[in-house]
């Protein structure tokens, strides 16, 4: 048997407010160069390097990114990009994926990747994958856990369960986002893993899945697959992208199949989730304060993230607190409270100042 | 007896850095309009409407506060603008004022107005004045004591003495800025004035007391006054205001007289100190918050100052915090700490980035 050929599919659909004012509605996250001096999204196409071809590596976004993802991935062929007609979050982006490889390749591998994730070690990532790979090769649909490193209440868990091959364990269970005790407990436990959204299949065994759980699909799935690749692929697709169930991959998919595993990856894994999360993938001063681009003056200024624009941004006396400002809009909020930057977005959506969003 | 001539003074030669970013070197405290829509000094000068004709108005500040002041003041006649070839604390100035108002009424009263306060209750500042004008045109130097609201340990205190005539009292004493304990026992006491730096006085009584407790200044007065109103004056002030003692009024005068008296003044004065100041003389929202200027976005937050420049400057959850967007930068501090903003002139001087400061 010929190895596999290997695709990855970069999620890059998102939209999210949380890094308001750097982030606007038409460069979110995904395209901003958080962690390093890249954007997440380019970030997440080099992590690849060694395991996928950038010509088999897809990204699927929204319109409105088209322009955005061309800007951060240049050598991408422009043909790998897949536009979403609306966004309908990840199961029927997926699904697009899974039939674009399966046209040229039904055992074809897929590798699912958020565009806006940060890794401090991707060796370990691409070791995970490349296991994960081999795992997927044989029919299963595979995730891969990230170690926790703390008692975290925001994402979802993966309990392990009995060892498959390799490094791989059966699912037990997919956790929702726990309280602070229990997450306490699954971190002690050693049983559970982080949720990253990274999946690992081949186009045959996702389609499979995808009928199977969401059989709302079967009939869009089943004609798109028979426009693609033909001069009626566009307008098949405006057609019936709209009729996918709109749900996520871990609840449509993940969740009820029976034939999933999990392979673990100790990678030094950050989503990047707000500008608090920034102090995990930024280094710090002696003061703890992470401090980004150009004019920030910060004085007996402690645990702070600030992020400057080039002219004077002077922050004194503080103490665990985000300032950023982004040229044409600024914003403070407490460090602990970094997540009510949303707040000012819906403000700004209030007032009608939407250039600002 | 006519009734004396009434002069005013208002000394705007300061160029303090506790309102940076709104402050710069060119336009100090007393050109921004920080209590009222506008500058402080414009205030100054309406404050005096009805006691003294705008004609009679001196203004003495810097070469480079000139242009400034015609700005803020444009119906003052350009003569009344002098201008101090170096800054050399208070009584220098006053020195030039008194010599001025002498030249045209030896007997006229003069009264010295900081630039930069402001006034609530400008009725009841000009009933004092007109006592003190009262007072003084006896011959004694007469200062306006400010009725303390507070056991305020940033400002000198006036301790009253025997009753005079009217409202005034003799001066028993002036007193240093108090630590907390004296500043509360002072105010306790109902017995000590703040001294704000307003004097009254015959420009005869000045000219006398400046050359009986600064015998230095004797000489360069006497040279002033022989050349003052000439062509001479221009190069006669340039070669002996340097020669007068760099002092101020209250050390070098106001402390020694013996003729002195205060008449008290409650009038809902500030000295408008520090951004932290401003909640004394604009009005704040429900949640004790001033706000100031376009654009800021105050959610979640309280007791705190803000200052926006017409882009959006969103502040969330934050408590007691001074956030300043002057344009070209911009400052954020705790209030109880906004007179370390001098950290930041420092930090940009250490950089050599003058155009900010």
């Amino acid at each position: 048997m010929a190895a596999p050929s290997v695709h990855a599919v970069i999620m890059a659909g998102g939209s999210g407010t949380r890094f308001w004012p750097l982030s606007r509605a038409g460069k979110p996250k995904q395209f901003l160069a958080l962690a390093t001096g890249k954007p997440l999204i380019a970030e997440t196409a080099e992590r690849l390097t060694g395991l996928v071809a950038l010509a088999d590596v897809l990204v699927v976004c929204g319109q409105r990114h088209r322009s955005a993802v061309r800007t951060a991935l240049p050598k991408l062929p422009p043909r790998n990009v897949l536009v979403e007609p609306e966004a309908r979050n990840t199961a029927p982006a997926i699904a697009l994926a899974a039939l674009h490889v399966f046209h040229q390749d039904p055992d074809g591998v897929v590798v699912v990747l958020p565009s806006d994730q940060h890794v401090a070690d991707p060796g370990a990532f691409r070791a995970a994958i490349a296991e994960a790979v081999r795992v997927a090769s044989t029919g299963a649909i595979v995730t891969l856990g990230i170690t926790p490193t703390r008692a975290e209440t925001g994402y979802g868990y993966i309990r392990l369960g009995a060892p498959t091959t390799g490094t791989a364990r059966a699912v037990a269970a997919f956790a929702e986002k726990p309280d602070a005790a229990t997450a306490r407990r699954y971190l002690d436990s050693g049983e559970y893993l982080w949720n990253a959204g990274l999946f690992v299949f081949t186009a045959r065994a996702m389609l499979q899945a995808l009928v199977t759980h969401l059989p709302g699909a079967r009939l869009p799935l089943q004609r798109l697959g028979e426009a693609w690749g033909t001069r009626k692929q566009q307008q098949v697709l405006e057609a019936n992208f709209k009729k996918l169930p709109a749900i996520s991959i871990d609840y449509g998919v993940a969740e009820k199949e029976k034939n999933i595993q999990v392979v673990p990856c100790d990678c030094g894994w950050s989503d990047v989730g707000s500008f608090d999360a920034l102090s995990e993938v930024r280094p710090t001063d002696a003061d703890g304060n992470v401090v980004l681009g150009e004019g920030a003056l910060v004085l007996g200024t402690r645990g702070s993230v600030v992020v400057g624009s080039g002219r004077p941004l002077a922050v004194v006396g503080m103490v665990d607190v985000v300032v950023v400002d982004a040229g044409d809009a600024i914003l403070v909020v407490p460090r602990s409270k970094s997540q009510d930057v949303r707040q000012a977005v819906e403000a700004l959506k209030a007032k009608k100042l939407l250039k600002y969003l």
